[in-house]
């Protein structure tokens, strides 16, 4: 990987903040966005600017020909069978209420159980949580890292389960599941199995044909692309059958006044109302993008990050490390100082002295702080334009954080 | 209103379509955009390039600050009370979606009424269609022309309405529905209003409180702004009181594994998950864009568009318009030849031989053509960056239009 010439792909890498050169490890809560996105959303505005699906002139006809190319491009980006397992959403969140509400309503019964565990997102648990019907929210047991492993899945994975829910990859230890095991196990068991894809699609080649799961998320946002806008991939059989939760127009094909609504057919009838149209073209430009580098590059690249910081960090006792052991971009960890710890937004507060953009908080996954008992942490997140340079200037920024230098910034 | 100028800010109306200048006239669908919302849409990717509410660093302040303040900009242009009242949403029909499942979930019983009307765009209708309740949905009867009078929304505001929701204009004739007077009959009645601007925003100043109006929602694309964002304004007694569609980060202040979930307050509750926060920014810079020309000039000018029309067209029966009385600048018709009607999406396509960009079809309103006696119209709508040579252009096209002439055209 070139990864100066990446990084000159990124025009917000020139920007400064706190009067340093940036240092974005945030990579987990959103990307930054490479010119060949920019110019895509800017060419919509500049050239293209019809809606989509609705006109009769040959400009709208663009508009259609770039839209639809978006999704075919997302199609293969996953790897689904068929283009109409492949509707646009919002992002991530939108896609696992939109997955959830349907099944709850149209699929699932009283006393059905649903599987997910204490290292999810909200937007994994909260729906089935909010289910109008009395749902048997079970969690599949972290081992003493706070991962899913097999052995304790099965333990779990009893015949009244009608749905697991779980990501690839974890948004605070970013450690993998095994979800084509899973997936396996589920469909042997009878159970739906739906895989948030937000911290894994950026950063691994997707197939959801090989890994068989029924239903998969992405948002744009996290792999370069632009905010407000997504894919939902459900498998064709789910898709043709389910009805959507939002109705409106381009979606139906026919409505009268006694009720009657002919829907179109999957993904349209998924995509109710103008759907993020530069949106949709600058996450296909994003998926263009990742993919030319190249996953195991990208894989390569983040490990070997992770890794010159974990060693950087090997003589330092007072900062403890969540998850030395996932292998993905992801550092989880908080700042001692002569044994207490120092509050992560303290920490995340001094390293922006230094330009450098970490997360705290609990990531919204609210579940875990049980599971690695500390109440929020500092995650440093990396991607394809972080360089060792900035690793090393994280190292240097935690060797040196007390809890007199993290306390009393304001910015 | 300097057209020229304003024109000048519009880098799309350089382009071609068809071999000739761009005439756009779908502007009911969605508008073009002016260099400033390219602008700020460009900033966020160059320089902001943060989530939103999730950082603790100066980038992501400054993102914040942004976001936040995109919501001040919405509040203002609606004139809402509080900004608690103005929650993102990607648009009008997720919107209206929304209003409709909380309302229909959290207040609405059995055998309650909703009044609506024939003219209705579907995101208006279907999902009361789809209501999980057994909902009473009447009609509001519209004149021969197509409009919703006063005496007739007295006629049928019977003590079992306890929803009422139209559109404030309508996407089809364009007629404005008397909002303030029904708003005042329907909380006599103890009735919820609920009110689609999308047609309306762009075209004419809102005051939502003095409108008085419970529920209001907007679509940016059609004020000039980004695809994919919209707000939805809602009266703060009903967003304090409403639990939310959808859940997931960001819209929670913590859960548990007992599935107890503490929301946060209004509007946050409202945006699980990462925001279109681009498309936010966008917005705002169009509502500034639109508000700095003035909604007085605003309506008069597509108001002597559409006059200079019906008079270019005043001689030529052969076009049978059905609006003409309609005071925005929406003008819809059919063509004939020899008496028989062209197919509306032959006229648009013929249109588009000269660049023309028109609409045809139901428009999303399904419920219409037994209204007007036409199963599909050609739609013309005017917006701020028209001028009288363009209308000339399309009274031309019109004059010579035949059936001959509008068919077997390919583009």
């Amino acid at each position: 990987m070139e990864i100066n010439k990446i990084r000159n792909d990124f025009p917000i890498l020139q920007r400064e903040m706190s009067g340093h050169p940036m240092i974005y490890l945030d990579n987990s809560a959103t990307t930054l966005k490479p010119q060949p996105v920019i110019d895509a959303v800017v060419h919509y505005y500049t050239y293209l600017g019809a809606n989509a699906h609705r006109g009769d002139y040959e400009m709208s006809a663009q508009v259609d020909a770039a839209f639809e190319g978006a999704r075919d491009t997302a199609q293969k980006f996953i790897n689904a069978k068929y283009r109409e397992e492949v509707a646009f959403t919002s992002g991530s969140s939108e896609g696992l209420n939109e997955i959830a509400l349907m099944l709850i309503d149209q699929v699932l019964k009283d006393g059905d159980g649903v599987l997910t565990d204490q290292a999810e997102h909200a937007s994994s648990v909260l729906p089935w949580f909010k289910a109008k019907k009395d749902l048997d929210i079970e969690y599949i047991p972290l081992d003493e890292e706070g991962k899913i492993t097999i052995d304790n899945f099965k333990k779990v994975l009893t015949p009244s389960i009608k749905v697991v829910c779980v990501a690839q990859i974890s948004n605070v230890l970013g450690f993998e599941a095994p979800i084509k095991e899973m997936a396996k196990l589920c469909h042997e068991n009878g159970t739906i199995i739906i895989v948030d894809g937000a911290q894994s699609a950026p950063h691994m080649k997707i197939d959801v044909q090989d890994l068989d799961v029924d239903f998969f998320v992405l948002s744009a946002h996290k792999l370069c692309g632009p905010t407000g806008i997504g894919i939902m991939y459900g498998k064709k059989k789910y898709f043709d059958a389910l009805e959507p939760v939002f109705y409106g127009g381009e979606s139906n094909a026919r409505f009268y006044k006694d009720g009657t609504v002919t829907l179109k057919k999957s993904p349209l009838k998924f995509e109710s109302g103008t759907q993020p149209i530069e949106g949709a073209i600058g996450m296909a430009a994003a998926m263009k993008y990742v993919s030319s580098i190249g996953f195991d590059d990208i894989h390569a690249h983040e490990v070997a990050l992770k890794k010159h910081l974990l060693e950087a960090l090997a003589d330092c006792d007072h900062v403890k490390i969540y998850n030395a052991n996932a292998r993905s971009g992801i550092v989880t960890f908080n700042v001692y100082d002569h044994g207490k710890m120092i509050p992560a937004q303290d920490v995340a507060s001094f390293l922006n002295t230094r330009g450098i953009a970490v997360r705290s908080g609990t990531h919204c996954a609210k579940l875990l702080p049980e599971v690695i008992n500390a109440f929020g942490t500092v995650r440093a997140s990396f991607y394809i334009y972080n360089t060792f340079e900035e690793v090393d200037a994280l190292a240097a920024g935690l060797k040196e954080a007390t809890l007199e230098k993290c306390i009393n910034i304001f910015f």
